[in-house]
């Protein structure tokens, strides 16, 4: 297989837009703004989720599933939710097509127009809240940890695979309280959460922090988020844990008797993570060559390749690689054995490669006559030729290397881009030739914020978890900051 | 707890509804015909996906998500499958909403029209078959397995809790094949994946078959059917599986080069089994105290229930509890103690009967003393006092055995309402006053098939797979017919 894949250096979103597509992860459909998630970028995706619901499951939470569409009215109730979040949506108006008299095909059947539109869902806290009203009495019946794994729809108008599509799938976690100290540990519990996934199985560093109110989740009092860092120097926001207070109860009238004989409205959060992870995934840790996967979630772990000439050198090398197979199987890694006879071993090492297989295997002829193989790791394409004997050890502990190894890779590269700066020139002058996270006082002000938006397209990523102390002045107002934001341009 | 619940005898379908609320499987939604689907529900559901994905899998299928929209014009263009298929869709026709210029919330922007409408998916063999256009050039390319778990919507009028909602969630097989042979093998084996779930996992029996060509999928060439019988005499067909032949190549225009170096179009089966199979697991076991789970699909299968006065005594019994729990999960056995002190062991033993959980245990003062406890069947209500000493083990075995007994007793009662019938009036009497399966030999007319169900009700649910050779004379007409058909007012 020949990549022809444009190189980083050259044009980084082409590289990406091609490594979707030629590594069979997505590609685009003939429904605008939408994708189709191939088999293969489906089966990380499926690896994901069954990491983060075992955690979510772990911490109490249980799954649910709501419906799709949310009648518009029920919008308006929460009013900063209505005004702050888009309205972009695709909108249900009619539901029935009948055949054109003039035979053309079909048409929507005017006659059977809804009474008040349908919306399908951008996110769910309006129809479960509408719900939870319905649940929700006493402070027995709390605190309520529920997620739900759907499909959303939001009518982006520039879209690229993964990181930003019509309709994407994600989780989404709403969770109820009788406190309001039990929802924001509630909401950090979910941050630490993502956080460890993002570092454990992503192999993708993350700095944790909160959103400026004018990046708030509409309708949250706070929004705590986890920013990574690209290898073209933008960050991109791989998941948030929003802490709504009791906005949502009190738009949808939830309230429940207290413990202390009293009647509040509760508490809630809401948190997510979509599949948006898979672009970040493709752009922290692949090369020219194609993906590098973490072993954690790559589909195939090791695949091994014979080089052969005639039936019987190929029989005699299967007869090797079965029991391989089945040992690493035993061990609980995935593995592919290509011996397909329509492709030639240099077409399958490029295959692999390009979807960004682990550890790859190649036996052949003098392999046999030697006892060895030869072992080629993706991340740092370093081969040697190795003994067969303990070879299934050696893979298990290998995997581990290999999922630290692009970690550490993926956050020295991140602790390399960050750049303290004290001035608006250094400011703009490392945004633009260095990008990356940039540390800088900011005095607090959306004016401020907005102005810097507007003049470098960097926005605040974050605010650090937990500040250090660090007195000094904003870089563009030169009054007082009680300690360092993260700004960064953004996907 | 007290349960309320009307008796199946009183009324069968309002039991049903009743029970679906009450045992929190699922319940209506603030949206016309959608439900949610609550977490003890859908953790049933998870366990129904997770079985049938292995199964899906081990027989070399892969996942996929293909978009939730379909443009309208792709509906059209396979003739039978517009033509048959229920134009009853929720069509989207606006991609925006903006706010009221009087402010009273917000409408549709009328300047945000689409050119083309969007129909969210009722099935999706029209946008899988544009994209696998795409993915089939060769033979080399064949065969192409691939399912998706997603949500569908078909605008029901008359919706019910999982037996017919308007959206409800399934999952779609999409398969393309190089001979006709071959993809009506895949239709085969799918129809006995179907089956061993039914049978396996939920415990219900189903009668293997196809169904004539006024029942098929439309645009099928072939429709295999497993249909299961309710207690009330009513069949549900609970899976499908299509030889859809070539039709949607042709219509899409999927061509692939053979191996014998021609051009043909590609093959092709779809099948699907969707939440409607909840619906099934209810009605097949339940009784008038409640839920009745296999404990293959049982989100608990063994509850433990503290009967105690005071802390210590709850205390003493706890330090036996605890090992025991420890003992059960490491066999695989999900249990939960129930010490809630918020309510009685009786409220409690009556949710959990309600519920379905296939064992309950209770353990006293006494049983402290004696070294035992109570053990309760949910199946037959029966309950004995055995000694603490092997009890894990005997939890196991007696899981397999109810798991086995629930099955026998819905087979039992199957096999106890097949009717065979060689008159009309015998037919029409056999559905008047026992309902089940009818037996009858039919001309093979679709006159006759439509004339029976007008007057009946009853529709043929299958001609069974390999019919034994039994030839007779049609009920209706007295024409010859080849072997029996199996008839029923279903679902």
């Amino acid at each position: 297989m020949s990549k022809n894949l444009t190189k980083r250096g050259e044009d980084y979103s082409r590289w990406y837009n091609e490594l979707v597509v030629k590594a069979d992860l997505a590609e685009n459909s003939g429904v605008r703004g939408c994708m189709v998630i191939k088999p293969y970028g489906y089966a990380i995706w499926e690896k994901m989720q069954a990491a983060l619901d075992k955690m979510f499951k772990d911490t109490g939470h249980q799954n649910a599933y709501f419906p799709l569409f949310i009648p518009k009215s029920y919008l308006s109730k929460e009013a900063s939710h209505v005004e702050g979040f888009a309205k972009e949506c695709a909108v249900v108006t009619h539901y029935r097509l009948k055949n054109a008299e003039d035979g053309s095909g079909i048409v929507v059947d005017e006659t059977a127009k809804l009474e008040e539109e349908l919306i399908v869902r951008p996110t769910s806290e309006t129809i479960i809240w509408d719900t939870y009203r319905k649940w929700i009495q006493s402070y027995r019946d709390l605190p309520l940890l529920i997620n739900q794994w759907a499909n959303v729809v939001r009518w982006e108008m520039r879209t690229r695979l993964f990181l930003r599509t019509a309709e994407f799938l994600w989780q989404e976690g709403h969770t109820a309280h009788a406190t309001e100290a039990e929802a924001i540990a509630e909401a950090e519990v979910i941050l630490g959460i993502y956080a460890t996934f993002a570092e454990r199985f992503m192999a993708v560093p993350v700095i944790k922090g909160t959103k400026t109110p004018g990046e708030r989740f509409a309708g949250a009092v706070e929004t705590y988020c986890i920013e990574a860092l690209m290898q073209d120097g933008k960050a991109l926001q791989a998941g948030t844990s929003h802490f709504l207070g009791q906005n949502f109860a009190k738009a949808f009238d939830v309230k429940f008797d207290t413990k202390e004989g009293g009647l509040d409205y509760v508490w809630a959060t809401s948190w997510g993570v979509s599949t948006r992870l898979m672009g970040a995934l493709v752009m922290t840790h692949s090369d020219d060559n194609g993906l590098v996967l973490p072993p954690k979630l790559a589909p195939i772990q090791v695949v091994i390749v014979p080089i052969y000439r005639g039936e019987d050198q190929l029989a005699a090398i299967g007869a090797k690689v079965n029991p391989l197979m089945e040992e690493l199987k035993a061990k609980g890694i995935s593995v592919k054995y290509d011996d397909r006879d329509t492709h030639k071993p240099g077409f399958k090492f490029n295959e692999y490669e390009l979807k960004g297989v682990p550890v790859r295997l190649a036996i052949g002829p003098r392999d046999l006559e030697n006892g060895t193989l030869e072992l080629a790791r993706r991340d740092t394409l370093a081969k040697e030729v190795v003994p067969m004997e303990g070879i299934a050890d050696r893979i298990v502990s290998l995997l581990d290397e290999i999922q630290e190894a692009i970690f550490t890779k993926a956050e020295a590269f991140r602790d390399a881009n960050i750049t303290e700066v004290d001035t608006y020139e250094q400011f703009k002058e490392v945004l633009e030739k260095q990008g990356g996270f940039v540390s800088a006082h900011w005095d607090g002000t959306p004016e401020t914020e907005e102005r810097i938006k507007d003049e470098t397209k960097a926005t605040i990523r974050l605010i650090p978890l937990d500040p250090k102390a660090d007195p000094g002045r904003c870089v563009v107002t030169g009054k007082p900051s009680p300690y360092r934001v993260i700004f960064a341009k953004a996907y």
